[in-house]
């Protein structure tokens, strides 16, 4: 069966019924003109970001399931990066007339997935045709105390909650193995490395799971995402907070997957960790005094952004990222 | 210039510079991982919208700066649709990277004068690269009290606040004029009827201008904007009420400009005013008693809508509306 045999309406219906689970403070939901939410003493939040065939995702090696728990992923990760808590959740949808219902399902089945798992709210959105797939989320969240890129003070220390580089190498992965990977039941992908070396790296770049910084918040001095790469989102907190940063090579938290894939690859791990984007980890800083259990990469500076290797040499590096539109 | 010639980063700046006018309770606008907005004692609304090319608009007839302030009016219709002040907007744009500067910043300009119209603020949005323009936005709006669809009472009095029919009557005009017709410049068009006929009507398509509840709202029980045509909106308030309709033919209130054009078309204007969708009129329902200025086009019954002739008697009709992936 096609979204063309059911029509916008029943997709609607679909949805209504698939997300009618409802919060104290949604005082309307899904099917009116807009959502409705009562008054709250916090600051809102509000983020929203884009998911398009053939620019965020390739359907030869990505299912909608993992589309769909990505969509939210994603915009789950900027209410975190300001500190925030994530608690609603607005859907676009805009596929061919020819696509399967069974695509849809599974998308929202992804969807479904990521809100419970951060506990979040579908309250309202849009669906259209299109020729090619296109989504947008927008999320909203609260929070008490904001964590902006700036607040960066000269000698706090930079850490990161997780290792870099792994979702960049998963992509890498998945350009060879060019078909869907479900991580999550024991596909056999017809691989020279082994199941357990690449499943962690491939998962990560399909469904990346945002950290909560609940528990290290209060520390924060400034936050941002790493979603574009390592030293580029680096840049951006440092230009908004007006300072420099050095940062130690070995200190950046590389997994053993990524170094062994490396190595069959034949490329470089720092490359993946340097460059390559959507880990969906915090890049965070914290005064020199703070006890934060989690990476310390380096220390913020005065101006300049320098990575170190072991004996202290800066590395010639160039700063980059995924850019849209770049030539 | 091309959008790959600037690339994301500098598109943001334009953006940033462009949209830097705040409101006091925006706390962090276009920059942050998320836009923050203070608390607020009122509910918050919130709705999205999607445009995308070659299913919302055609670029053989439709300007990038009319693009931009229709996308920005639909969203804000919903607003109002729900008795609420819109006040912030994040917007998504993706286009295809060979796509001009000069459509940019002319779709922006459209952006940016419907904002200043509706008093809205930017605070976020994503930029991507993509094949078709696809675009959307997510307005939010304040509310102290909330007019839902569900609420009319039988007996209520219906109305709509404006004429009914023109924008689709717009849409068929330019389908034959097949070319970008600039309606606030005295451009030439080569068509059989004088200008001042069929300006308004393409305006009304191209360029919506929902209206502000404010004047009524105190009355209204029940209330939704026109988006999809008169019948399909009416059948939607009266579905969530529980309640049927009857309207007067003869009050639906139809302009001169479509009785000429329908005419000269040969297309009957009723069939536009049922049918046709996009004028964004708002349609409400309030109590008998009161005394409401505008137009009255029928009332709440106990079920069934039906559409009364000059003599009463009942028309044979099918309720259309515009519906996405309809066979």
């Amino acid at each position: 069966m096609k979204l063309s045999d059911a029509g916008e309406l029943s997709l609607l219906q679909i949805l209504r019924k698939r997300f009618s689970k409802k919060s104290g403070d949604i005082l309307l939901g899904i099917g009116d003109d807009c959502a409705v939410i009562g008054a709250r003493n916090a600051k809102t939040l509000l983020t929203t970001d884009m998911m398009i065939e053939g620019v965020h995702f390739d359907l030869t090696w990505t299912t909608p399931y993992q589309i769909g728990f990505k969509l939210v992923s994603v915009n789950v990760s900027d209410i975190y990066a300001m500190g925030g808590r994530p608690k609603f959740l607005l859907l676009d949808f805009a596929a061919g007339k020819h696509t399967s219902m069974d695509f849809f399902n599974d998308f929202l089945r992804g969807i479904g997935k990521a809100m419970e798992k951060y506990r979040l709210f579908l309250v309202g959105g849009d669906i259209s045709s299109s020729e090619k797939i296109m989504l947008s989320a927008t999320a909203v969240g609260y929070a008490s105390r904001i964590i902006s890129r700036k607040g960066a003070g000269i000698g706090d220390k930079i850490y990161v909650t997780g290792n870099i580089g792994d979702s960049a190498c998963g992509l890498e992965l998945l350009k060879r193995i060019k078909k869907p990977v479900d991580t999550e039941r024991s596909d056999r992908i017809k691989f020279p490395l082994k199941r357990d070396i690449i499943f962690p790296l491939i998962k990560k770049h399909l469904m990346p799971t945002p950290r909560n910084p609940e528990r290290f918040k209060s520390n924060a001095t400034s936050m941002i995402d790493i979603s574009d790469g390592l030293l580029i989102d680096l840049s951006r907190l440092c230009k908004e907070s007006g300072v420099g940063a050095k940062i130690y090579l070995e200190d950046i938290p590389i997994s053993d997957e990524l170094r062994k894939t490396s190595e069959y690859l034949k490329l470089s791990p720092l490359e993946f960790a340097l460059g390559g984007g959507e880990d969906y980890e915090l890049l965070f800083t914290a005064r020199p005094d703070k006890n934060v259990r989690t990476f310390c990469i380096g220390e913020i500076t005065k101006s300049g952004i320098k990575v170190l290797d072991s004996a202290g040499r800066p590395l010639k590096i160039s700063i980059k990222g995924y850019q849209h539109f770049a030539s």
